[in-house]
């Protein structure tokens, strides 16, 4: 079950205006299950977009890149689960394009002003005619305050839908934030099998659309594993409509690290959801590296831990078996790392020091805090003054049923 | 259980002359086990030992290093299980100096002539008067004919003992090498938690032995996987007797080539053992990628396919989700990969080309090769001429079974 998340209130995820959302249940791979989502943006929206770096990425992230760079105004986005139309080769690309331009003849727009999301099993053709057979219906229910049902409608291993808004006053105006994403398992920096769709209705500049993306994806999705698997298909999108009537924002403008900072907390509240809906999850773990030479390193640190398995298990087994967290740091690659000058917290409980087990540490604090839901594994270098934060689950028997079940 | 993996008879681990090994039953944290075991080596001897990368690494590592560095003439090995002396500081430090003291004060040698390893859980005390009072009983019964209880003195999560012999001639004069290995878990390149002791009686100079062993652990020991966990103590000592006859080998010795392989074998045989006894194993898989840059690529993708949960518990599905693979492959982190020119091959069946599915697959060729216990995944990058195999094994409910109940 997910760690102390669920599911939005319909009626907390805040419309956007010129933002509408439609779904279907088109039969992609299961009966019965909302497994297309169609999104339309007001003309004169702006979108930018930033995707896995997994050289097997998926026909549709081709296209969206393609489509994005054309500038020709992106006005609405398909999604489909079931099939990630990765490892599919040209014929990926050609049955990505074909649902692309079906829609565009719907919406009567251009086929390169629809971007085209997959996610589910990889290497199967996508079934182009279900998707195209499911957009009627989808465009039926075109709707601005669609957003839970838009969030069901993207989800695939995920036990609960994932979304979240906030609202902050711009000049006087109010500006409305309404994310969501989806994602569970082969969750990695760059990126993870995760998609993401942030909408705003403020007036912002495409150059300052795209500063923000990328700063708060390194604030965020970039700060999370479940796996250590990087996916083909990982996409995050942020979309502005420009209709909100606040002043347009710039990279210089007084309100610009504003709007950042609210849309990178939106950014990192989607991303933990992830982890918190982690497959097979049972814990929450924030890694933090600190007193570190530099990012790189303490980001070493904090992956050899968040990704060994070893340690995974003791979390889910709530055994403070903290030599095998030592044994991370150790083989993390920093090659001159004085292991007798670092130090090791457990939440607020100091216990390893100088090389070996802190004196004042007894086995009955860890015990306690390993029951906890939520866990701060704390490593101090005391060789810098960088640091960083991750966030990462457990690893319980349910990730091998989930992932040894998942196409069955 | 292990894939296809039996314990040796004890009467094909072929006795080295020279060497003696004896074990006790000590209660170093089990009642009843064996979990002491001394070797003693005849005076003339030569050891070269590898070491774990791992900056955490265990007292007995560090004595290991300092002792073989003194070149005082090694005269006897000191294992322990149940307690890995890591993590445990300068009083980790003391405790097995003071080991290394006992036996050799019942041995009549120095202290620095005593090699001390220890296998177990990180982070706790190793309580060694219970391994001092072990050491009568084991000196009692120390014997050439001892391998077989040897390798099961060893064992901590293993299930089945260790242990392989090959006779060579060498100059007319019959070379014997017996050779024997513990791990399971935590194991990774660099190394593993693993012990491995390869003995023999050949005549051989003390620059040759450190030759070999270094060529033989990079063709066997670092080239396995189970976990991706680098273990604070993996050790692997190759000991010489030079009781055999034959003329002593140099690096220049026409015989040099002869004897450095099938040492390698043996380190080979006794790393895929502990493959194969991978902690829940089902599967035991070898990856092969051929037609890279350069080897390190070739590791990058070997050990992207190796290290991922989603590939390993899809193989402990029996489920060929070979996406999955492709998926390794483009973010193993080359970073020009063209994913259109490479080829994927499930045993001798071709399943992806061209960025895609091979036309000729049918998933119940791929289903059919699953089923097998031992399962070759082959890549082919068509980049360059190098190549490189690793092994590894599947990842399942027992996996995670045994790592979340270890210390109980």
């Amino acid at each position: 079950m997910p760690v102390k998340l669920a599911a939005p209130e319909a009626a907390s995820l805040l419309p956007v205006s010129g933002i509408k959302l439609g779904f279907a249940k088109a039969h992609v791979r299961k009966l019965g299950r909302k497994d297309v989502l169609v999104m339309t943006l007001a003309e004169g929206s702006r979108v930018a977009g930033v995707f896995t770096k997994n050289r097997f990425c998926a026909a549709p992230v081709v296209l969206c890149k393609e489509y994005l760079a054309a500038k020709k105004g992106i006005r609405a986005l398909l999604v489909n689960t079931g099939c990630a139309n990765a490892g599919t080769g040209e014929d990926g690309i050609n049955r990505a394009t074909q649902s692309c331009e079906a829609l565009s003849k719907l919406l009567n727009i251009q086929p390169n002003q629809v971007l085209p999301f997959s996610t589910g099993v990889i290497l199967e053709p996508l079934p182009v005619d279900r998707v195209v057979a499911g957009l009627p219906a989808a465009i039926e229910n075109l709707k601005e305050d669609n957003w839970l049902n838009a969030a069901e409608a993207i989800m695939t291993t995920d036990i609960v839908a994932k979304g979240t808004s906030r609202q902050i006053q711009l000049d006087g105006k109010t500006v409305t934030i309404t994310g969501i994403s989806k994602g569970s398992g082969m969750i990695h920096p760059n990126m993870a099998t995760m998609l993401g769709y942030i909408g705003t209705d403020a007036a912002i500049s495409q150059a300052a659309l795209e500063n923000i993306i990328q700063y708060a994806v390194n604030k965020s999705f970039n700060c999370i594993t479940v796996d250590g698997d990087t996916s083909t298909n990982d996409s995050l999108i942020l979309m502005a409509t420009n209709l909100a009537g606040n002043f347009e924002i710039t990279e210089d403008s007084l309100n610009f690290s504003h709007l950042r900072d609210i849309l990178t907390e939106v950014a990192i509240e989607l991303a933990q959801a992830i982890v918190r809906d982690g497959e097979g999850a049972t814990k929450f773990m924030t890694v933090t590296v600190e007193g570190g030479k530099n990012a790189a390193e303490c980001r070493k640190v904090a992956y050899a831990i968040a990704h060994s398995p070893l340690i995974k298990t003791a979390f889910f087994a709530s055994d403070p078996n903290l030599g095998r967290i030592l044994a991370a740091v150790g083989y993390a690659g920093i090659d001159d790392l004085d292991v007798d000058n670092l130090e090791l917290y457990l939440g607020d409980i100091l216990v390893a020091e100088k090389g070996g087990r802190a004196a004042s540490y007894r086995e009955e604090q860890g015990a306690e805090i390993m029951q906890a839901s939520d866990i701060l594994v704390r490593v101090v270098l005391n060789r810098g003054s960088e640091h960083t934060t991750i966030w990462t689950c457990d690893f319980s028997y349910d990730y091998v049923k989930i992932n040894a079940d998942y196409r069955s």
